[in-house]
């Protein structure tokens, strides 16, 4: 039952016509469903409910049309359809006593107006921040006016769709902030000049809004103040104002920092609520609940936030989407069954780049419709006298293991050569600012060790002859896969000449070192092992060199808002970068190679680390599959390869890989994913 | 009528089954629509029928779920839905006489499958070619006997949505490519090895689908021959021995050169017909029909290749973009009225990352159904009798008048301070690489020549009381935009201290040249002017460093396939490349900023050419606008202000305003482009 610690946490609150059961409060986010997969919003809102967060809400909803975000998928309330659309999100919502959330907002000069091919508008003609068009016009009083009824208008379809709380948004630099910030607006009219001109764009929506459906709806609003990184905001003092001013005007104060980089911090580079020495600064300006985010998932920490005063509700995004059971879970006292957010943003790569959220932690994010999968309850296994042999456990193997163990599987046996589970995790948490993946791991080895049907074997290298001799009914094989270390890679499909033997991730974390001083770290993967080495050894006072074919260091990093913030942190870190070099030649203490213009290129060095190319280690599954007289003989009826060992592929893809196997091994052929649900508009 | 020379491009041509009309071919091409935007690919495709194309076919369909594409959008044949969906197009495309074609494909390890999560597939085990999941498995006898049954099913939903044409695709690397590549093939199997092993996928597939279908329909296959950037595909001698071996079960042959950038490269970097020196080999390996592309626009040249057995049929993609009418207008003899092909790959950018295809010639191109533009007929004026005044003739203002000219306006004028019209495009087309671009000019020059109702002035400047006085019932300013000279740029918000009055693209354009010899183009702008204006200097012996604040030269380059090709060039062409490095003072002789990680950077320079920020030259449309009075009084009942003037912004989008803003010249509020059609899937 509920620790008394966190009782605070599950206080109702009201905010205007409204009351949130609790304090969990799922703040606006991306998830690339919008109103284009209504079902599928709907499903991933819904279980969110469903686990306790007693305040729900979709993403942004652009008000205009040069507002316009496609091909960015966003909730758009353009019309009754799109109404339609969202009304079962509501609705899903409203079957778990939660309150639905809409973020009503205008982008202004970050719109992107590919579609609507409208030229972009802010407060003053000045160069948009983004780069497809290089300018925004600035807004006459009609459009001053256009924008504000495109607010009620929107405002008016979000409450007719069964939306609770409204907000008329201004965080992320968009157009109310943009009006806030003399950074953008340098007017010379009403609305430019003094706090109290620029705050009246602002203050007018709220009001009009507030006109329109205050009576019906909590009105909410987002700022951002000024983080670390951000000179075109708004600084504290004044945001602080503009609270003030907006007091009267909104339900719920909603407080954020920086823009979305920031915002959205990944582990690696910002703590756990580092936001708090600006937003705890809110509580003076506002007699309205406070909210804020801060990648939070221990309930002591929430509890206090909220004792102090600093907030009344405790916002989250990602670790909502990493554990929808997050409120529930509290509530019930299982503390240990939280799974805690990496803050590793791969949520935030699939639904920019992939326009379908996911998560590393969470297999079943975004596949709650498509694929019917709930966060938490699995259908029994439909013959359980069944058991399993998981062979290796890393992210897939103890994925796997776990959903085997869930179903109800009589026997899963998780065996792991090595001397704890854990896979390639054991090595990548310990690589300098990766600590909070480790979370991958640990959550697991809490809920396997809950099963009672569940064993787990370490230290144990199975042979093909005795995972024949092993007894188990099905065999899962996931031995994942190992760095190569002839620098065999991509661009050329050839080792590197002279390169055979040399230092991996692998090895320099199993203790090895380069042989000498000065080091070259040649990555070709472009994630997160290349210059995570590089900042182990230069931690350790080695002269690294940083050599990558790629015309940035690390640019998958960028899909998960790192990469700025990565290639500072290798650069501060006494890192020199080489972009643009493909490598050839390890020789005679150099490394040679030619640069993106064909130019020769050669770095002396004492020694050579390759992140190039991952070879899947599946010498056993093959060994198995060559002899199926022999798996008959034994009684094996199937033998499964997943995660690295059948295709190296992301962390979140491997978990996913063994939860998906265990979730279908039912099925008629569990090889592969079975065909998906399709998602279309109303 | 139609010139005698070019009578043989209208010969019908059979293949297999089906007989073309005529010899124009509209190859697959991607769009953004697939089966996603039914209504708006089936109108899309409709003009090219009507236009007289004889074959015109959709883009690429895959045809497994591990040849996922989502989010890029693709012409899937999935079921009965897309088969509906897509039927429109194959009925629209009927209705003119045409034949349709779809893309048969899988992507092998070029499959993105981050929907699906499938693990891609490829003939051998290596490293994936695009990024996410690095590395493909190989396949099994299963999957191999799978996808070839995902072909057959395919092809048969393709013949029952009507399409005549079905491809098995093997072009741009995909699977098929794959199994006959040595670079990705090492099986040692019967699908490696020997060309006949390789073959062998890309001939059973054929076969398979040759058997379902091959009485109803023409099967045609696409390959690609490595071009002079390949190492990866296939060379000449081999793919003619392939070709061979396909001849029998192929009813038309589709040639191509390299991958995607080869392809379909720019006219910056790539003449037309760039790839004949391979494609022209084909004759000899089958008796075939044989399609190619070239970028062709010219019919002289395209009767030539006919006449010369090198082709039968004249592909195009993009020349079918910039005029759907291209081939009805080589019958009609109008020769002057071919709205040519830039080369630009505009429509590459926009299908790629705005998911939704345009042209930069064509601004009709992708609104066919959205905005239910035609490209060749355009509703008459309800009141004919109203006078225009458009002042400025850069692509805008063209546009516009022109436009305006064919609605059948009593009397437009057309009215342009310089000496010749085409705006900015007088100095662009000037800049080397860049001559193509100058079609923009030459065609609207041609086209506004034969109106009787549009008077073109040049070398007339207009004041506001000109303005007034002129007489005219409706103004359009379109007066562009010229790129400031103090530096002020988008991350700083700022000037260059003591870079006022610095050089510009227009300064360098109209005459003037660097003090001395060592000079720095600074470009924030990160598109074409930057990298002309450095290589227009380079080439006449000034010592060029081309510095930027992004992370590489030019990143708009890359999504028109540029960007390698174009930084290769600046290279050879000895210019020196400075990326990431914001400047903030000039003086002194060097200018001196700082790098993306905050170190302090300087270069010693004798001058300095700023590309950092456009400015619209709207002084004229604003004094006009002070003085509603004045308007009225001199009869002028509207005034607009559309292009660069507006906002500065590409080409593309300078054409559609201008195009735009004469459609809706007559609606309730013509400042703001119209509301659009929302297109659903079926």
């Amino acid at each position: 039952m509920t620790d008394p610690r966190h009782a605070i946490l599950f206080e109702p609150v009201r905010i205007g016509p409204k009351t949130l059961p609790n304090r969990f409060y799922q703040v606006p986010h991306a998830t690339g469903f919008g109103s284009a997969k209504p079902a599928t919003q709907a499903a991933f809102r819904e279980v969110k409910a469903e686990g306790g967060w007693g305040g729900v809400c979709v993403e942004y909803s652009p008000v205009s049309a040069d507002a316009d975000e496609e091909p960015h998928v966003a909730a758009y309330l353009r019309d009754e359809r799109d109404e339609a659309a969202l009304a079962m999100t509501a609705d899903a919502i409203h079957r778990h006593g939660a309150l639905a959330g809409v973020e009503l907002y205008h982008g202004g000069n970050s719109s992107k107006n590919v579609s609507s091919r409208h030229a972009r508008i802010a407060p003053s003609a000045r160069t948009a921040e983004i780069r497809w068009g290089s300018q925004a016009r600035e807004m006459t009083m009609d459009d001053i006016a256009r924008v504000q009824a495109d607010f009620v208008h929107s405002a008016r379809l979000a409450r007719d769709a069964g939306f609770d709380i409204v907000y008329v948004y201004g965080a992320h630099g968009y157009l109310l902030t943009q009006f806030l910030s003399p950074w953008h607006n340098v007017r010379t009219d009403g609305y430019g000049g003094t706090l109290a001109n620029r705050a009246r764009f602002a203050l007018e929506t709220l009001e009009q809004v507030r006109t329109a459906i205050g009576h019906d709806c909590a009105i909410a609003t987002r700022f951002c103040l000024d983080g670390r990184r951000g000179i075109k905001g708004v600084r504290v003092e004044e945001m602080l104002q503009f609270v003030a001013l907006a007091d009267p005007l909104v339900d719920l104060v909603d407080v954020t920092v920086g823009s979305w980089p920031e915002d959205s911090g990944t582990s690696r580079y910002y703590p756990e609520g580092h936001q708090l020495s600006w937003t705890s600064q809110v509580r003076s300006a506002t007699t309205k609940p406070i909210v804020g985010v801060g990648r939070y998932t221990n309930p002591d920490q929430m509890a206090a936030l909220i004792t102090s005063g600093q907030f009344d509700l405790i916002g989250a995004a990602r670790p909502a989407i990493a554990d929808p059971f997050l409120p529930r879970k509290v509530a019930e006292g299982r503390l240990g069954d939280i799974r805690e957010c990496t803050g590793a943003n791969v949520c935030i790569l699939k639904e920019e780049d992939f326009r379908h959220i996911g998560c590393i932690q969470n297999p079943t994010a975004g596949e709650e419709y498509r694929r019917g999968w709930h966060p938490e309850r699995i259908p029994a296994t439909s013959d359980p006298d069944r058991s399993v042999l998981v062979i290796g456990a890393g992210p897939a193997g103890m994925e796997c293991a776990l959903t085997l163990g869930n179903r109800g599987f009589s026997a899963v046996h998780l065996v792991e050569a090595e001397d704890d589970i854990g896979g390639r995790m054991t090595w990548v948490r310990r690589l300098p600012t990766l600590g909070d993946w480790g979370r991958i791991v640990d959550w697991r080895r809490t809920q396997l060790d809950r099963l009672a049907n569940v064993e787990v074997i370490t230290g144990r290298r199975l042979t093909a002859s005795e995972v024949l001799d092993y007894g188990a009914d099905i065999v899962v094989v996931a031995t994942g896969s190992r760095w190569c270390d002839d620098g065999t890679q991509p661009g050329t499909r050839r080792p590197i000449l002279g390169a055979a033997g040399s230092l991996t991730p692998e090895k320099v974390m199993a203790g090895e070192r380069p042989r000498g001083q000065r080091v070259a770290v040649y990555d070709v993967d472009g994630y997160f092992a290349g210059p995570g080495i590089a900042e182990l050894l230069a931690n350790e006072g080695y002269d690294v060199h940083l050599v990558t074919p790629d015309s940035v260091v690390s640019p998958m990093s960028d899909g998960t808002l790192e990469g700025p913030m990565l290639r500072q942190h290798l650069h501060d870190a006494g890192i020199t970068m080489h972009a643009g070099v493909t490598l050839r030649e390890c020789a005679d203490g150099s490394v040679t190679g030619e640069t993106t213009y064909g130019d020769p290129w050669r770095l002396a060095v004492d020694d050579l680390v390759l992140v190039t190319h991952q070879v899947p280690t599946d010498g056993l599954y093959r060994e198995l599959m060559a002899d199926e007289s022999a798996l008959r003989t034994a009684g094996v009826t199937s033998v499964f390869l997943i995660g690295d060992a059948q295709s190296p592929r992301w962390i979140s893809e491997a978990v996913f890989d063994g939860h998906r196997l265990a979730r279908e091994i039912d099925l008629t052929d569990p090889r592969f994913p079975a065909p998906t649900l399709r998602d279309l508009p109303t």
